[in-house]
């Protein structure tokens, strides 16, 4: 595949530059040099090959070494990535040491290498995603306490319902997040291990000396070693997607919220601007969301891919044809597309612009209807809850129909006055006394939040 | 919708009939009254409500109580299910105690009655889920023991290669099974809480009663009370859901390979027969995989539910229209239909008829084939591996090509006849003597699975 | 199955009635029975059966002398609908006519009778659904005809940009529904076909007088004989499907533009209001949109519901185990929430509830901004391009900066007085002037529609 | 994105070469630049630029001139490709003609140009696709030709049932391609069309010029005018993917028996094998099917990515932000990947390894019973068809108790021999005679094939 066939133009939007080099096809190929080099060492260390096998084969496991497009074409017939890459390995090693040459991925079949080799880049994924899912975490912490006691309009079905602050909101997208560490950390010990069970899974071509290469070559890596080979059992790995497809989620609904706030409508919260960002010539006014749409583009693309990776799980008998030539492309997918989001929302978050007065502009946009709640519940202490519901209600209707403000109704009705002074009014109607429990929710979600960071 | 809208031909097939029953439209009114009654509890705890409201609202907390096509007709304009029913339920209450109307859903929003008795409902699934997962993972484990050590060929890419046991087979599927009850309890914690927040998620109409109030109905429900309310941060449901399209997915694994060690060429490994059950009149020797159907039909049904439940996170603001629509009957159809996966997978493991003579048979149909890797292997430790594995592929050749068992071919080459003997051929070309760590395997995944069943 | 297996509470919401009773259990039953009476008269008409026995046949085809529940639990075992169905029609024929019952299924199997009846009910489906559709589209067309000049903000990236009108958006709407109903009619022929092969799809049990029995049958079930028979070629179904899909995806839009339009905060496009509908007796102002969250919802769970469909395709050989079974529930589905969400959409577009004084409002809450190209434009005529847009730059950013309406500003731009009045100015401001093509595309989107209606 | 980012090791074994062209960096960024030198020749076909303006426009619209890292950068600061493409083809203009460059992109928007080139480049692809499928399809006319009437068993569930002739299991193969074929034909006007709208879909920054400008441009592409700009009506580019997903199952199927027929238990028929295409040194009789597997793997992504496409179909407004982004890369995926399922299908197809001694001997699996049902038919003629039946059935049941043939049975029975001399057996129990109509299958797959191919 020559340049022309190249397909990255949206990979500095969509991708996180690391996460795109952990998948490259550099990464891919080190990362399966990397099991044969350690397969040689482990080997070495439990005398089933020579001490002296071990540094020509480890001098041969540098990807730089190989030709990529020729190893992609020679895929195209061996049908996966590790035979024909074991085979230059093999022509390599023989180069420099051609004694050395037999001693490279014995016992080994292509799976191990391949799917070994995918856990060491998922490993690598792992530690980035978590590292900027500690971050975001730690920015919407901040932020939610900035912000909370900053009042807007809570929304319901689009529709104004009564007050919320940022804050509260920023701390259920933290809550989100928090919540998708701990599945990380969970799951770890699940993901993190070798996949080495040679032909059929049994390990026989090595003999007695099968678990003690295994449980070496699981040191060598830095990985556990399973209760078996997994070559068709594959929930570890859907696993690890799935709750990336969780933080996608989460973060989608990030972006959906602040591609709602950044409506010239509503115009309430902004994406941090930046020279040449979103913008339009013609129309200065015009603050396109493209970090949000980041967010809702993975949010919307990563079911669909996790949906192939469910359904290829039934994988047959000891190694699936098709099925796990599915995950090849689609698992590196995820992982880029949630990194990509991440970055995006990372910079959203630090750099979140907040425009606490049109919110407060928005909030009397049902000319107080939105706090008829908080009038009627303080009515009710003194009136009767039923009472006072009517009385409301029939206020809100005559706000509707007469397009007036429901404090001036409010004041026109004798037995709302009778029991609410003025300055009362004024108190109930301010969506700052309001909130309800914002503050605490903000606090709980912190707490969560430090709970996981140490 | 009259009986004539009923669409139930398939359930007793696809679903089991507790599952069915706590997803029915029985279980979720019953679970959202659960939620009322509840609430009246916790609030006459705290003083709220008076104590004597407390039995009428229990009173009307009966789904039997509520007509359900009334309901369905009223939930088309409302847009929930949760005003229609507490407007029902206050008509019931009414009827009873006029005084105790006025105390039902103090303080909470739809969302809270419809998601918390969501969560209720979700807490039955899972317990009906986890209690079947054990059992099946008991059978598999006693399974998995008792044919350890029965070889059959290890087929990669649906072609034969060495042999495994059906011991190892089944404790693949065994491990699988292992892991998302090891999942199910990780996750519990996150999903097994209340859902309250009122309005717009605030409390606000509660006041300083809120906490106390939703502390208590979270004590009464027996949930635990999150961070904060989670009306439109949908990863504690999705994250359930995806565990069950993991196991769906495992279950499908079984389903996919047992419908291939049942087809007629192959013949090992078939279902229980029932009388009636897959069979055909005038093809006796028909023996139609009807359970392993369900097995491969949930994990293909599953994973568009479930990427539906993603694409349906980006929740707006404090409550969603469309996307909280999309879950209501996504999220238990998920549920079903695992439900009778596992009864039809806890069948077909308790009932597995083998034949393991037929395996043997089948492991001789490459005439010996499967077993060069055997022969190579000690040959290799008498004249070295290259010459060994050399001589190997010239025999391997000659057995295809003259259509001859290898074992005839290796006694024909008298470099091999040199070194090994007629007896040593024989033990080295029974698979029974090339197993590897299939015993291994077998024992780590049960230990892993008693690990989790005290 | 007792009625605590019913789960129909948001069949009211989401389905058709009409739909519903399509694909209802009585729906399914009548569908299978009307292809064994039509295969009787077939075979009597071609002399394979005696005339006699068509008429106790056909008595026995009424879907109401069958006990669903029995089949239901029938169907468990068999692994098909068609099994139990055959077996207890054969039944209820030897009741009234012994000699009768052997004539019965003659030469077919399940998967003829299951699919053909599915045909059947599609055939009921899709008029169901071409009917509402060219409803839809009258309706539409009114509509975009009567909002052809009526402006509101175009809106990009959910920013205000230059302006629309309202007629040309639903003009969008509806070329979309054109082109579905222009697609419906393309695939009609693909998929109103017979389903008959016997066992294996050869028809070999019925000798020579299979293709006349064939094609009788294809007669009186006025289906067209397709090809070939098609039990694992399933792109017929999946192709109707797609399409379903592709109306849930534009209807969504049109749920989706809805929803925003109707946001607090824009208030320019209502659904009707009805009692009872989508209100909230403390917050009058709110009109929760529950109409558009049946489109939304639809259009969230198809694709879904779809992928399914797509994933069952590759089904094996020449019957599938699992992939077949995976259709049965989903391909309805997809029909029962496609039948909803048109009955929603007709409702919306019937009472269309337009405030265009507030789109006027919400036009110039840019301050002139979304107009600035329109001067731009003129202006260029007399200053030359770049100076006009240099200018109206200029101009844009000082009203932004400055906070003040671009008309003053222009107003105080000696540069841009000197060439425009007040007057010019007072037009080219006007969003009314500046619609481009809006009329045009609404003329043409009715003249498409018009096209496909006699 | 420096080449450690390229991901592309796959790209030999999953996608044609030409395909990968089509949607490379390059072919997308010439496919926008041919709009730009299109819509410049029709603004000054209508005198809306001056001609002399066309040559040093069309000079700069060559995809070489572009520095595509440069212009990835820049995407994703301004959300989308058109906007940094445009701003860097008016800097390549003005090196060559500063007066030219004010020409460039007049009137049109980023979505224009990005959905116009998009459009081109669809153009491409369905031509090549169309190409391979009728190329596809010429072939298994050929083949199924050959072998219509080479009988091998046909399986249901997985399990053997009456006789099937190989040809019209390739008519059925065949069936699919045509019905795509027409599909194909079918959508491509609502395909093929041009975009063209301006900032919101008006064309107001165009005046009176509007319609004769989109007229001009859709005639210098080659493209239709629509009845209106289509920015956020995506249903056209949806199911021309849906169509690709109906060829992605389609070829799954051939993928599916495929990968079946050449099971080492089955051996029927095989991939064409080639030099180190999928074999192993140490098991040279395995046969690994990776064209199979890509066959299975397209069909196993292809669902999910569509998936994408129709939940990103309810796009807001005037232009969405990320639902819009969602399609950018999944629609070429999609193209890429059944591009790649084709080149594997047309190499199978063409290269078909058939063992029809091996068909024959399978046949014989079950002793006969698979054409039991052949003897029973002529037996009822004689003896009645319930007396045929029951001695039939009783024979089969005694045949499979007994382990024996069913010729041997059926000898021993006199109510059998009695009716059907042995020569009359041998001519019912040879699989050859029970074929049914599979020849007229083959027949008219081909005719279907043939209508369509001039």
């Amino acid at each position: 595949m020559s340049d022309r066939g190249n397909n990255q133009l949206f990979d500095a939007y969509f991708t996180a530059e690391s996460m795109g080099e952990v998948f490259s096809d550099h990464g891919r190929v080190q990362a399966m040099l990397d099991f044969e080099s350690a397969l040689a060492r482990a080997q070495a260390r439990v005398g089933l090959i020579p001490q002296a096998a071990v540094a020509p084969i480890e001098g041969a496991c540098r990807a730089e070494l190989y030709d990529f497009e020729a190893l992609g074409q020679a895929i195209a017939s061996a049908g996966n990535s590790a035979i024909p890459l074991v085979k230059a390995l093999g022509k390599q090693i023989a180069q420099a040491a051609p004694e050395a040459e037999r001693y490279v991925h014995l016992g080994a079949t292509s799976q191990d290498v391949m799917d070994s080799g995918l856990v060491l880049q998922l490993r690598s994924a792992l530690g980035l995603i978590e590292q900027d899912l500690a971050q975001l975490g730690a920015v919407l912490a901040q932020q939610a306490l900035r912000y909370a006691t900053t009042p807007l309009a809570g929304r319901t079905w689009l529709q104004q319902a009564t007050p919320v602050t940022l804050g509260m909101k920023i701390a259920g997208w933290l809550g989100a997040v928090t919540r998708s560490r701990q599945r990380l950390k969970e799951l770890k010990p699940r993901l993190l291990c070798l996949q080495f069970g040679g032909a059929s899974g049994t390990l026989a071509a090595l003999g007695d000396q099968a678990m003690p290469v295994a449980q070496a070559l699981a040191q060598e890596l830095g990985l556990s070693l399973p209760d078996q080979p997994w070559h068709t059992q594959r929930d570890r790995l859907v696993e690890f997607a799935a709750v990336l497809g969780l933080i996608a989620g989460s973060l989608g609904k990030v972006g959906r919220d602040l591609s709602l706030l950044m409506q010239t409508e509503a115009g309430e919260v902004f994406e941090p601007a930046a020279p040449g960002k979103g913008g339009s010539s013609t129309m200065p006014h015009k603050r396109n969301p493209v970090g949000a749409a980041v967010l809702i583009s993975a949010a919307t693309r990563v079911p669909g891919l996790l949906s192939t990776l469910f359904s290829a799980m039934p994988q047959e008998h000891e190694r699936s044809l098709g099925l796990w030539h599915a995950e090849w492309e689609t698992l590196p997918e995820i992982c880029c597309l949630v990194s990509g989001a991440l970055v995006q929302a990372l910079n959203i978050a630090q750099g979140l612009e907040v425009d606490a007065e049109r919110m407060l502009h928005n909030l009397d946009l049902t000319h107080g209807l939105v706090l008829a709640e908080a009038v009627s519940i303080v009515l009710a202490q003194r009136v009767g809850r039923e009472t006072a519901h009517h009385l409301l209600e029939q206020c809100c209707k005559r706000a509707v129909a007469e397009q007036r403000h429901l404090r001036s109704v409010l004041d026109d009705e004798p037995q709302i006055s009778a029991q609410l002074s003025a300055q009362e009014l004024d108190r109930l109607l301010d969506p700052a006394n309001y909130l309800g429990q914002a503050v605490t929710w903000v606090e709980r979600a912190r707490a969560e939040h430090f709970a996981l960071t140490p």
